[in-house]
């Protein structure tokens, strides 16, 4: 599985920064391949001042090794081995009509403790991501996790209409309670808890989707690769659309504020950012989801009735999207 | 003693405000006076888009009541009534050759705990800032805490050795050990962890002022108060030396770039900062602190040699600026 899973990213990625860099027209992503110290190690792809797309990645990793303390006290697990690997993207857009997107799928395997191996570090070639004499290890949990989610600046009924509606058509192929158990998921997780808004008009988040006497693993692979393969669809449209729309400073100064809130979320609410910096994880792998340019205003509150306050008042109660 | 420095901190908010307007010479602080409804309030002044000041807070609050469970733990006390106040300042200049300068100096008291009191909310007022009937309990316990730091996006040497050596004089005249222990502490505390470098060339931090048998309470008010006097010793000839300085484009981008270092301290590591958004404060009054405009560019790294390069290496590490 760890193997499948990882070829599927691999390909994912490809297709996902050609989709980009196509509807960018100027911009190339540039990648960065990096190897971590115990085992494993990632290729962070990087766009930045496209005509379309201010700042973006698309990474994927593939790590794997003895669990660090603080990654089991979070488990709640004793000491394992574990392997992990998974795609996470975020794509800032110049134009402050086209939306922030997010998405992150994700594998997990955990394993008996082994003593310390003296063993070379492994290399992270695409048909073999993990230490080779992981593959006879016994599995003792496995499981998938991710979503995708939309932060847009100003508010069109319509985008974000279909974006849910691509999430909900990929969920309802699997369960047809799936998109209203995730929907509901991503608007809780995302929620900037200061702040008492919504990071955005949300999407799916799912975690520890394990095998179970309904559904093997198999089924989760199926389910979650959906979703992977939903995204260029429930983005692609919207960016296509708001491109090109006029905008003035005024409104690329409120997008630049209300990335700060952007921030605030990742920094201070985010688990997987929070985990990847205590954990030593690669910083700026991590921080490249963090906006190009960003402003903080004390006290700023959008005019009365104005559309940068509508957008407000639907993070303050989330919507579904499929039903408005 | 908790009226005592309250009157203080009020004093010293006018007269810090005062000086920082005259130098700024166009932009004017805004005050926003604030209650809490578990008791207590605060004065939050603002300053945005000066000629020298970009964004600015310097902000005294006095808050009292039951301890919150959230700060229980912290404190890892059982259940206690408390009183805290304090001077917060953060100041982002304009220019990218004047330094960001941060300081705080605040006083803590608690005591048995009482039941809940159906009395009204207590107004804030210059003379009695806490409930009255607070004024004859008991003290079980009660310290001092704060300090000052100086965060240069160009490094002069002078400059780093001008605010210590003000750090120094006023603490030597209390201990020839306070300096060294009290820098030591400041380099330690604001350490941005995940980057591994400090935030700025520090300055002073001190928590836990407790009455010994050498030294009452009254001497750490008056050691702190030395400090707080300092402050504006120490940063405004700075200021006066740098704010006219030409910068270039490139110098104003570099600025931003470590202002979004700043921000990751203050979201990810600072106690003060995250204790408030978890305990339901002000987040306006302390998020105050986050500055104006601020970048985030992907693996960006200073030309070898350069002026940028130069203030990372102090960051990395800490210099003893007196003995320079």
């Amino acid at each position: 599985m760890k193997d499948k899973f990882y070829n599927y990213i691999v390909e994912l990625q490809n297709k996902i920064t050609s989709a980009l860099e196509k509807i960018d027209g100027k911009a190339s992503f540039h990648e960065d391949e990096w190897k971590r110290t115990e085992g494993g190690g990632g290729k962070t792809r990087v766009i930045q001042n496209g005509d379309v797309f201010e700042k973006g990645g698309v990474n994927i990793s593939a790590v794997h090794g003895h669990l660090p303390k603080s990654m089991q006290n979070y488990f709640k697990v004793e000491d394992v081995d574990f392997f992990a690997c998974g795609l996470s993207l975020v794509i800032h857009p110049k134009n402050p009509f086209v939306p922030t997107v997010h998405a992150n799928w994700r594998y997990f395997e955990m394993y008996p403790s082994t003593p310390l191996r003296m063993t070379p570090s492994t290399s992270l070639t695409k048909s073999s991501p993990g230490a080779s004499n992981e593959k006879s290890k016994k599995i003792i949990d496995q499981w998938f996790g991710g979503g995708q989610d939309l932060t847009p600046y100003y508010l069109f009924d319509e985008d974000a209409k279909h974006f849910h509606q691509v999430c909900k058509t990929a969920c309802d192929k699997h369960d047809a309670s799936f998109y209203q158990k995730y929907k509901k998921q991503c608007d809780d997780y995302f929620w900037n808890h200061h702040r008492n808004e919504a990071r955005g008009v949300g999407g799916l988040f799912f975690d520890y989707l394990k095998a179970n006497d309904e559904r093997p693993i198999e089924d989760w692979y199926s389910f979650v690769t959906e979703i992977g393969d939903s995204f260029l669809d429930a983005y692609i449209p919207i960016v296509e659309k708001r491109k090109d729309m006029k905008f003035t400073q005024a409104q690329r100064d409120w997008q630049e504020i209300r990335r700060g809130r952007y921030v605030e979320f990742n920094l201070v609410h985010d688990k997987g950012t929070l985990f990847g910096l205590k954990t030593n994880g690669r910083i700026e792998s991590i921080l490249m989801s963090l906006p190009p340019h960003v402003q903080w205003r004390y006290d700023h509150n959008p005019d009365p009735n104005s559309p940068e306050e509508e957008l407000i008042k639907v993070l303050q109660n989330p919507k579904d999207w499929t039903k408005a």
